[in-house]
Order: C-alpha cells, then structure tokens, then sequence
C-alpha cells in the first residue's frame, strides 16, 4: 500500500473522536511531577495518567472509538481481536460499552493476570497457538465462522483518533495550567497508534520523541531510512513495545511531523519505573516508564520550559514491580 | 481547655482556606475506582488522591494554611516545627512558598528518606532525643532562643480548616460526576486534623467514618468514651497514625458531628495498599491504605450509593511496598 492511497485521520477527526468517546473514558489527570521534574534542571514536567484510565491504559480510547464507528456504519454481531496485552481488554470493554459479544485470541502461555483481566470484562477467550501470527489466523477463521468484526489494534484510523484524544487533553490541560504547550513531548511507540495520535493532536510547536527500547526500535530505524522497516524484536521489559513493523499509517504521519526517536534500555526503564512510583506515587508499566526515562535523559536546552510525557499505561504484574524496587528502589 | 471555650473552625473558614492556599496546592483529583469498586457489591467508590499533593500528603493543605494566616497576622521571623513525618515536610513547603526559614526537630534515629525529603525543601534539620517528648521541647527552645513561632501539626483551627479543602473538593467531584455527594466517606486519624476537616466540609448527608489501626484507637475510644482518652500506641504499619491523644478541637468536632469509628489490622492494610497499586496504579502510605481497607469491609447497604475514601498520602519507603508486594501481590 502506498502512502499516498492511505486514509489517514485529521485533527478534525480526533476532536471528532474526544466527543464519541467522552462518556465511556476517562478524562485522566494531567499532573506536574514536582519532585521529579528537579532531574530536568530548569523546565517543568508533565504527565498525561493514562495509567488511570480504563482498563488502565489508553488503548480504551482508540478501541471504544473504533467500536462506536463500527456500530455507527452497520451494527456488527460479534468482536474479536488478537492483542494478548491491552488491546485485548480494551476491545473487551467496548464490547460492555456497546453491549456486543467480545472473543479475544490469546497465546496459550498468556499470563494468568492478562487472561482473568478479559475475562473480568466479559469476553470470551480462544487460546491460539503462541505467536502472534497463530493468534491473527485464529482471529480470522473465528471472524468468518462466527461473523464477528475484527478490531485492528494500530493501524485504522479510527484507532488512530482515538488515541489522539490523550494528546489533545494534554495539550488543554498544559495550556491551562500555564498558558502554553509543551514544548517537547515524549510518547512511547508499540505498533505506533499513541504516538501517530500524538503527531495528529500535539501543537504546532511541540517537538514530538519517539520512544523505544534499544531492542525493538522499528519506528526509530524506520524513521531513519525513509520507510517502514522490520526488526526482530529483541529482550526488553517493555513487553508492550515489541511489534515487528509499526503501521502503515502511524509511520506516514509521524514521519510527515518530523518527530525525533530516542531510544532506553532497560535500566533506564526499571529507575525510571521505580522513581515515578517513589516520588510521583504513580506506577505504570515498562512501555509508560521507557518514556519518561527518555524525557530524563535529554540534555537541558534554555529554550525548553514544558516536557511532558504521555504515561501509556500501568498495567504491570506485582512481581515485576516488586522486582524492580529491589534493584532500583534505593536510588536517590 | 473546656469545649466551650475553645476555638473551632466553621465551614466558612474552609470556603476561606481554600481560596487562600489554591495558588499554592494541587486540586489533586477524585478517581472512580472502577476495578476495586466491585468488591463492594454495588456502591461506586470515589478516592481523593491526597498522594498526588505537594510534599505527597494533605498536610501541605493545612501547613500552607497555617503559614499564609501567620503571616497575615504579623509575619513571623522564622518557622518551627517538630513533626518527624508528613507535617514536618509541609511546613518546610509552607517556607519555601512565604520565603521564611524553616526549622524542623527530628529524631535521631529519623530514617535518611524523610531527612532528606525537609532538606530538600531548604529546611534546617535539628535532631533531638527519639521521642516526640524530646522534638516538642526542643522546638520550644528554638522557637525561644530563635524567634521563631511553631506550627502545630494538628489541634489548631488553621490547619483543620486547612486540611478540610480536601474533603470539600472531593465533595465537589463527585457532585460534578453524579450529581449527588458521598452516602459514605472514610478518613484515616492520626491527631484528628484531616478528619476534624472532613467533618466540617462533607455533605449533610454524608457519613463520615473515622480509621484507625486497631492498635492505636485513640480516636475510637475517645468517641465511644465521650471525651478524649489516651491510649498507649501500638505496633501498626500506619506510623502516620500513631497520636497517644487526638487534638481537642478535632475530637470536639468529630463528636459534634457523630462519627463513626473503624478500626483496621497490619493485614487489611497491606492487602489494601497492594490491591490499589495492581488494580489502579496509585501508590499509598499505610495511612490512607487503612482507610480503605475500612471501606473494603463495610457490610453492603442498599442504601448507598457513593462511598468515598481521602487517600491522605503516598509517602512510603520503597523497601515496604517491595515488601507488601511480595506478601499480598499473589491474591486476586
């Protein structure tokens, strides 16, 4: 598919979908991170709580718009997707939203916490193979067999919008607190429909980083070449930033806005991960902290006086984090 | 000191209090706690996010308060305090907003975390003795020697009008939300300062609830005594509340008002504090996990609708919740 036959979402569209969605969403906090904006040495720093939203993170906006677009068209009569992380569950709880049955293919060694969390939401669960192509076969077969409609989880651009709808809260709340936008953004980058979002929402002036483990940077490498690229993903905590290729249409519209990537390893997730929980009181998963360990990692610049940091999600298993306090939790 | 002849706050100097200190403290949020709402078989559950306060407690509220009355009143030349815990690094913030040095008597086995945490705000740290006997007279003698005028932490009209923007904001919330206030709100006591305040600004119709560990019931048994009693504190993971005696003026209040004493285990706590970490990504002291754990075990009443719970704080060292993880992280 070329880029110029793509359809691609505008910023009328993401207000659009901020409307559509606003009674099922949570419209999260934005919060300045006092203690922790002392590590930036000069501007302030802001942080989008999408770890408060919904299923606990912002893959409710895109699947709830998606799903009210889909039943706008032509009602369908069943759901079904094949993310094995928080796609799943938000597909599930668009499903309550709009009363549709939900079937989600999920890997049979998926961890028990992500299965019970979809089937809190009243989904039904088809373990498919491990792979995530296992997964999308057995998507496609239930979605002839059971005529149900398959929910993409990046790469629509009512996905797209969607997810948009942080990015434009963000933006609000920054405006309102002090009277301008922030003038650099960080946004992690899985398939890459928060931060195509983020390109489509941000101000004019915000400089937009991408953000990915070193391990799996499809969307840096992309960006670098001119074109999508494939990676073999690599071993990171960031189990929600592991795809092979990023979309169609996240990367044409993030490469249109000029954004800049970056890339963390691991290390810089778990302290990263560990200081927002001990200062700011707020614990995210991997992907969320890959982001701000970014925006601590940038050199200062005079020019910049608003950093701010889309925190994806916090849907993280307690060991894990328990984990990581043991090894960073005594850190200044 | 006789009821009658004390000073208490009235509803109209919380209105005040909280016009003079907005400038100065965060309009934390009130959060739906969608996923632990369904242990309570019906009610929604509101939580005001006192650990996304400056300093990560309320008593920034009431400290600033205290502060900015002081100063109108006649400034003064310096400010004492003899907190070990969230007050002392309040008032060391109410210094750095009015620009008066702060002194703060601490214990000398104080852990390096909260040391830190006053220094950091520019204030001086005076060690004195190991118990609160030794940092009261030592803050005597400063404020004597120095000129400097104390801040108390609780039984003070200033600082319970101060705390209770807390309880009036989350009233406002929910209101926005649903259109109606708290049936129920829970609140943790230490001195009595927070939940002296709630009582004054919560709804006519809200019942106010008083948490204590059951080691430390000062509150409890002063209300079902009467009058105030004193009790022997005993080993509890809430170190915030652990008061041998609650302030006059805050037990005359909660009286006045016909709370409702709770009383919580080290094991309702910690389950607490994991279960709102996993399930909504929020990080909490002992304190405020306490108070939720009183709402997890109230009996389900048809009646009610909205139950509310002031998250006091997020201060905590990292090794505890490593800990509590490792021991409550496993339940469902």
């Amino acid at each position: 598919m070329e880029a110029s036959e793509i359809d691609l979402p505008t910023v009328r569209d993401v207000r659009d979908a901020a409307q559509r969605i606003a009674p099922y969403v949570v419209r999260t906090p934005t919060i300045r991170a006092y203690r922790l904006e002392r590590r930036l040495g000069g501007p302030r720093l802001w942080l989008k709580c999408e770890n408060l939203q919904r299923i606990g993170a912002f893959k409710a906006r895109g699947a709830v718009h998606a799903v009210l677009r889909l039943v706008e068209r032509r009602r369908p009569r069943a759901l079904v997707t094949y993310s094995s992380g928080n796609h799943a569950q938000a597909v599930a709880y668009a499903g309550t939203v709009t009363g549709l049955p939900v079937i989600v293919a999920m890997p049979e060694d998926a961890p028990a916490i992500k299965v019970a969390g979809v089937r809190a939401l009243g989904a039904r669960v088809v373990f498919a193979g491990t792979t995530s192509e296992h997964r999308r076969v057995a998507a496609e077969r239930i979605a002839a067999e059971e005529d149900a409609t398959i929910v993409q989880p990046f790469d629509d651009p009512d996905i797209i919008a969607g997810q948009a709808t942080a990015t434009l809260e963000l933006d609000q709340d920054v405006h309102e607190a002090v009277g301008r936008s922030p003038d650099v953004l960080y946004v992690p980058v899985g398939g890459g429909g928060l931060v195509a979002g983020a390109a489509l929402a941000a101000a004019d002036g915000t400089r937009i980083h991408t953000v990915e483990p070193a391990t799996c940077d499809a969307m840096a490498r992309s960006l670098e070449a001119g074109e999508r690229v494939a990676v073999e993903p690599g071993p990171t905590l960031a189990d929600g930033l592991k795809p092979v290729k990023v979309g169609v249409r996240n990367f044409e519209i993030v490469r249109r806005r000029g954004a800049t990537p970056v890339r963390v390893d691991d290390d810089d997730i778990g302290a990263a991960l560990v200081a927002l929980l001990r200062d700011e009181h707020l614990l995210v998963e991997p992907s969320a902290a890959a982001a701000l360990a970014a925006a601590f990692r940038a050199e200062p610049a005079p020019d910049v006086q608003d950093v701010a940091v889309v925190l994806s999600g916090g849907n993280v298993a307690p060991e894990l984090v328990g984990d990581l306090l043991g090894r960073y939790g005594g850190e200044p």
